[in-house]
């Protein structure tokens, strides 16, 4: 995220930039039943070139190998020759949710919120049209559900968001925003008989090196969803605040059932800084450092405390139940520079699964992170 | 594909070009019993870097991340040191077939034709020798099997191919060309007392967004084969056309069976571009837009028909089986600019498979298509 | 390898190198009772980028594709603005042994010898700090053990190298050093009630093409090792020679296991050259082709053997076993610039595994390597 790295062509009409991120997570979590457990895990090393060409069409390719995995984030195309709107298309964000859309280098603890995780469109293929003003910004997408299975098996989806800033000037904002989406799920794939419309709802809660499958949920035979996220936010000066509500109504074989969480989040830079933010985007930016190591100073510090929670209700084999989740986390951030970033988090979760006893996990974590 | 993004060192002795392509489909399929779907899917999505070292020697290592798996592409070294003859060590393309040797950003509908998939040699690992004059070209290779197992279990293939262009002056070119080669699959490889030797001939037929296994031939206990193809272009103007035959001779135990495909395609510009064509190295090239939209003009508008015609013979469990494919494409393309293309294409596909009853898919997809 | 492909903001603040490295090997292949067999394989197909971003803080990212399979190299943050003492995080190379801390380029044979593979650290994810004087060098680390398994199933470990260089001049060096690490091993993942505390010990016996699982052995119950590891290196002019030493302290449930191997390789360089060597870093470097091909020579020539002896101790359901290998290896190389080599080797393995009669591979390999 630095200049001089990008290679254009003299007329500029093309340019690439190379760039990467690598987030290294350690930590020991005591989990359940289990006995307290050290753990490493490379959580994100992203390669991506992102461009243009020919003046207004963009590009992103970028895929994740952590975990020696491949896993494709951004791969679209976007237009941008029309004043009034932007075209993307291809596998993108859809537009969803405020920590959704935040770039994961300028989240403030190692995690996205639970209910963020379980509720926000997050990326799919599709196309995406987007515009908005000095205050204001809207979005609206369509999608189709890839062959490869997600965990949304999703048919297709359409979603809007919309966001105002009822003021925003110099480190003083204050945001607005209402998004919602639309999946249906109906017999996504066929093949060899079986009708893919059970879903599964997990996520690691908000812990990096948790076991993937600590909090679960699965619904039968589930045939649509529509999902409504409320977002506020607040930054002056040092201090910000943001907060999102989500609830989500599925339409299951001749059965409704309502799935819902929120989180709130407070922030405040030690060393003075400001977050940013771009109103006519609706989106939250990072921190640049005031005095960054490399220039004299020690970097800039930042603490942050967030409480998060989450109610899904399952249905297996016929049996209901009701999954509760209840996060806090409070955590350390130190900017060495704009680019690199080392976080402490101590998250402390109480899981409520009426098909397990009563569970909590609490972990303490450190993170590398570098960005270039 | 545009000159901006090469990094050179100041000598020019050592060049770098970072480049990737990525293509994303959508459609709506009808295939045999199944009702009507929707779907979307990364058809291409490459990163790859390719260049020279110490002036003479050349490299390029690509891969395709598309559906989350990891696909090498092209992976070699060469050397072009000598005037007669260049030479290429590692995974590249076989001389084999035109169509399989156009670039795939180069080919006029959106897959390429399923005698192509089917009888081409396409990518191996091995050794080639390429040369040529002003009206034709020639390339021989051979080929080791990787431990990894393709869909031809090679032990090891040996191939060439011939092309000449009677005539080729501006927008006015006339290719002809022969290629064979010889593949040998015995006792490919023996672990765990396996013989690897029954092979499975797959292909989705000319739809992206087709199941995998909807066209499948099975072959048990081969020994050998041998295939060979003939080609023919014309190009005048705006208008071309193209076609390649291909015979394939199975020496399985104690039997020999004959497979073969052909197809033609006839392509018009509407907008009066006229397609490229090398006929020192025999093959076909694209599109450059004279009116790119971000010149001020409206793109290239290109009208596609295809029709392709395959007959594959099986054998499975002392079985055998006749497997046949007819197969009618007509494709229209906007280049946006060179970089840019999208294309929509109405496929019909008609099956008849001894296993199965006869079968029709059709299918109506679109593509997004970006070049760096 | 070579200057020119680096992109550098004006200031050298920021600065990212895109490389790639591809081995692509051929051979045939003698092994235990099968029958000959021809082989390819694509040894390493790896694209990365490096650099540093702010002055002082570098990373690396890189992976390795061959085989179509995704497998991180180095993914780590350093810090070099301290004058007495380097920092490093994330995954990268463990301070254990010489010839696992010289770039795989950089080895005269086309595989590390087994000791090397089977006892050094290799790379972890974790924290290492180093240092070093005009003739010494010093190393420590510490890390985790990641969620996804690796042969090792390391929960924790911790290991040192210090290395001293009695004399360094042009030419002609000496090279002492000496390493140890600990790991522990105890309940590393306990999901699902099953305890990770059986290791197998795995590795091609030098030889690339041959199956993975050649030698094996596998010890039940451990809870930690400790391992040791003696270097030496001497070059003069053309000459040079090496050797190591392993052993192996395994602590299991209630009892002690000892394994050691070591090995011993002499290089001549046909056409003149010496090796590199950096006696701050106590790591071997590479040959600079003193007449490249490019340059209008003949490019560099070199001679390698190399002898090498490995035991295992193994015990499996309760009963034991001794697992030896002795390892012959003689190579020739060609350097035809500094960038491209190629290499040939014959491999002569006995392997002597209690469960399996004596066995022998012989095996000649040729491989086609460029770095860019």
């Amino acid at each position: 995220d630095a200049n001089g790295l990008i290679v254009e062509s003299h007329d500029q009409a093309f340019a690439v930039k190379i760039g990467g991120r690598l987030h290294t997570d350690y930590g020991v979590i005591k989990q359940a039943s289990s006995s307290r457990e050290t753990d490493a895990r490379i959580r994100n090393a992203r390669l991506g070139m992102q461009g243009h060409v020919h003046n207004d069409w963009q590009y992103k390719l970028e895929f994740d190998f952590a975990g020696n995995q491949t896993n494709a984030t951004d791969l679209f195309i976007g237009y941008s020759g029309f004043d009034a709107v932007n075209i993307t298309l291809g596998r993108h964000k859809m537009p969803s949710g405020l920590e959704a859309l935040t770039g994961i280098g300028n989240i403030g603890l190692m995690e996205r919120s639970l209910p963020s995780n379980l509720f926000s469109a997050g990326r799919q293929n599709g196309l995406s049209l987007t515009g908005g003003g000095q205050s204001w910004s809207w979005a609206t997408a369509g999608w189709l559900g890839e062959s490869r299975a997600n965990y949304q098996d999703s048919r297709y989806g359409i979603g809007s968001r919309l966001s105002y800033a009822p003021y925003s000037r110099d480190q003083q904002h204050l945001h607005l925003g209402i998004s919602s989406y639309y999946q249906n799920y109906r017999n996504t794939h066929s093949d060899a008989g079986r009708q893919y419309r059970d879903l599964t709802f997990s996520s690691r809660p908000e812990i990096s090196i948790a076991s993937a499958d600590l909090f679960q949920s699965r619904l039968e035979s589930v045939r649509s969803s529509q999902t409504y996220g409320l977002e506020a936010a607040y930054i002056r000066g040092p201090w910000s605040m943001q907060s999102e509500w989500f609830q989500q109504q599925i339409n299951s074989a001749g059965q409704h059932r309502q799935q819902q969480g929120w989180t709130i989040a407070g922030n405040y830079m030690l060393t003075g800084e400001s977050r940013g933010y771009q109103a006519s985007t609706g989106r939250i930016g990072g921190i640049r450092p005031a005095q960054a190591l490399n220039e004299g100073g020690y970097g800039a510090f930042e603490l942050v405390v967030r409480y998060s929670d989450a109610h899904l209700q399952g249905q297996h084999n016929g049996i209901r139940s009701d999954n509760k989740a209840e996060l806090w986390t409070v955590g350390l951030n130190w900017y060495a520079t704009q680019s690199v970033r080392f976080m402490a988090n101590y998250n402390h979760v109480d899981l409520n699964q009426t098909a397990q006893t009563k569970q909590q996990a609490k972990a303490l974590q450190i993170r590398g992170q570098l960005v270039f």
